[in-house]
């Protein structure tokens, strides 16, 4: 049994809105970012999406609205739900999503990450 | 779009060893538990269950081994595997893990909740 720090994992991401796995279970994926700054517009047709702010703030755009998620605050993206993260500052993140979701939905980016390394 | 503040949450949460759900996606749910003293032991035939600590410390025992968690850490429980989770003083948890998973696995004790409360 291998438990998890996830303040040590996060000291082990260097790159910003590069997703990585740090756990799977019951076909869904735990992963970390970094992200600063503006990703791309995107939905994921068949995946709901949990995101958890470990550290800073993040706002998530949708049509018509925004939300501000501050440490210690989460939200559920229903799948289909057009959305686009935002972070003024570096914020850390947790995702939880099925191992089937993509990483810019049916968009294609540089931001785009196509495999999604496990640390 | 409605985001959840963790803390909040556990503000609602007087009892202990009685997950509340706080959120659900892809056919898994999200909970919150208070815990403090002894649970039972059980297992979960058929789903993989992550604990994450937000405050204080689990000990949760293994046949044959302990790990001990600290706020901040996470383990993902295999399905089928023996557990009891222990917590000396009152700890605060995150449980991801389906629908499907109850409580006590096929155990039936004075703690078993059949129906989880969503907060």
């Amino acid at each position: 049994m291998k438990k998890v720090n996830i303040n040590e994992k996060f000291g082990l991401i260097k790159e910003l809105w590069t997703p990585k796995i740090i756990g799977e279970l019951n076909g869904q994926d735990v992963k970390l970012a970094k992200v600063k700054g503006e990703f791309v517009w995107h939905n994921h047709t068949d995946e709901d999406e949990l995101f958890l702010i470990i550290k800073g703030s993040l706002k998530i755009d949708f049509e018509g609205e925004s939300v501000t998620l501050n440490e210690g605050e989460m939200l559920v993206i229903p799948r289909g739900v057009e959305h686009r993260p935002v972070a003024e500052e570096e914020a850390w993140i947790l995702l939880f999503e099925p191992q089937s979701t993509k990483h810019t939905g049916d968009v294609k980016s540089d931001l785009t990450v196509d495999k999604f390394e496990k640390i």
